[in-house]
């Protein structure tokens, strides 16, 4: 800790070069409360001309071979997006391509071990999706990159934590997508990754109904009974701490109040709508059951306001320090 | 004005006997703030029984049939329901019967002039149900006696208010409910509520979408193009100030920090758990659509607190006081 940092390693993904990842980048690598030692991968290019124009002059020292004489921040240039085609913001191969390899790289370096976490800056769906990526998002790539089966979306806001059982589908499709072995493998990742990454022995997990009242004994919906109930009983003989299902509409009033470690949600909005609103501060994403430490900044490319140095860095900052201290308390039970 | 009390006159039913009515009710009359004319409708011995537990004396005056020399605050009393078959606390037939009595009582009065808003404590479903009850619940039963054909469920805490276009119901039914003419329909009730109990001239009304993200361009689920446009649509062509539909994980924060007059969420737990997890006051529940003015409070019979004097007012104070703006709203635009 020479340099007066701490020794965690986090690698940034620049994101799409596009979007508002190169400036919430920037601006956090200007803020003097973020001590953590940050190696960004992305393009030093894009990065340049981004300070410039926010008058900012990050100190960014090239990452090398020789871990002892390492300065930081550090950049991991990727050459290959040009700055001068950052304009038009909008979704292309072109930025989608850069940000898939980004990912790619940072993904390497800590299955190296030559970072402790990575944290990823925004990429588009539509965008990576025309540079011919055959995953949907970031939590799928980072899947594949690393051999995991079960990557579980964790958001966190403040001492509110929320899992999801399912994400991105549609609405009319998540009852049938709700099954005993899917729950029970997501709680084993929730529970594995809480007591492993945020130092908690016996992580205490509700599960949230899938219908208003639970369905209230049946009345409408029976998948508390068929579904939900025999998964919590399943986790309990396995030794982890599920309870409910608990109707989802009170659930979230007593997490936020401390009284559980996190949330299963069913579905997107589910989870979503709370945490957002949860009013406690940035919001985090998290992937657990990676072989990684992963967290990621909880907003999207945002092309609108891309360029116009409007963006704010909270949510990256959050996310930094989310993931220096699932690194630290990692290392620290090993 | 000639008690020093507002001159609105709220129905206030008394709720299932078993449950924590009667008592939000005495500790609500015992504060010296709320200053609105109660009308109770109930048990006059039960209530008495449970003033005596708490220690608490208030001076319910008989209602009489000359307005002029009304004393308040005052009980119509209903008789029926044994004080001494309180306990135990649990739903059956002769609570549900006495629920049931309140409420038609209460409506009565509203329909008939002498009342200016009905404001509801909890009764339980079963209860009713297992007294011959042909309505699930409060709104259906509003429904029935005022003759209204789309009563519409709102929940209000503080400047965030939340209308729904389905309430109890699976969550697999949800997406065949929805339709163009149902939205159609909330949308006109909800409309003319708030511009007749609100004061709002022109309503600003957000349409939360039915998948994540809005179904993200129809990656996951159609129903936003399908049917949540379309309504929008038809909906603007009637003069009606509804907007999106907008991401539901987003757009209460937005409503939240004022950006709506009110959010029409498509599903109960959408609805519920961004109104109930605000943080900003009790929850109320409000009936659109009726003849007359409804509040209600937001939680349920408690049996398993009815009794203990643990149960807090707040909610039934939040509901007194909106009825009483509400029908003070009304009766200014006449």
């Amino acid at each position: 800790m020479r340099d007066g940092r701490d020794d965690v390693v986090l690698a940034v993904t620049m994101g799409d070069p596009r979007g508002i990842g190169p400036e919430v980048i920037v601006k956090a690598l200007a803020r003097t409360d973020v001590r953590t030692r940050m190696l960004v991968v992305g393009s030093g290019a894009v990065l340049a001309a981004v300070a410039d124009r926010l008058g900012l002059h990050p100190a960014l020292h090239a990452f090398g071979d020789a871990p002892g004489a390492q300065l930081w921040p550090a950049l991991l240039d990727v050459p290959g997006f040009p700055p001068d085609r950052i304009e038009p913001r909008r979704p292309d191969a072109l930025g989608g391509r850069a940000s898939i390899d980004y990912i790619e790289k940072a993904v390497a370096l800590a299955l190296a071990g030559r970072a402790d976490a990575v944290v990823t800056a925004p990429i588009n769906k539509e965008a990576i999706a025309a540079a011919g990526a055959r995953c949907p998002g970031h939590t799928e790539m980072l899947a594949a990159l690393t051999g995991a089966a079960t990557p579980v979306m964790m958001l966190v806001n403040g001492p509110l934590r929320v899992a999801l059982a399912t994400t991105h589908v549609a609405l009319r499709d998540v009852p049938g997508l709700v099954s005993v072995p899917g729950l029970l493998g997501v709680a084993r990742v929730l529970n594995e990754g809480l007591r492993r990454f945020f130092g908690t022995p016996h992580p205490r997990i509700a599960l949230c109904g899938l219908n208003p009242h639970c369905g209230d004994g049946g009345r409408f919906g029976d998948e508390e009974a068929r579904l939900l109930a025999p998964a919590v009983a399943a986790a309990g003989r396995e030794g982890i701490g599920l309870t409910g299902p608990e109707p989802a509409d009170t659930v979230f009033v007593k997490a936020a109040a401390g009284a559980y470690d996190a949330v299963l949600a069913l579905y997107h909005d589910q989870g979503m709508i709370p945490v957002k609103l949860a009013g406690l501060g940035a919001v985090v994403n998290v992937t657990l059951g990676l072989p990684i430490v992963r967290t990621s900044v909880g907003h999207g490319t945002a092309y609108d306001i891309a360029g116009t140095g409007r963006a704010e860095e909270d949510s990256l900052v959050a996310a930094l320090r989310l993931g220096a201290q699932m690194a630290r308390t990692a290392r620290a039970a090993r």
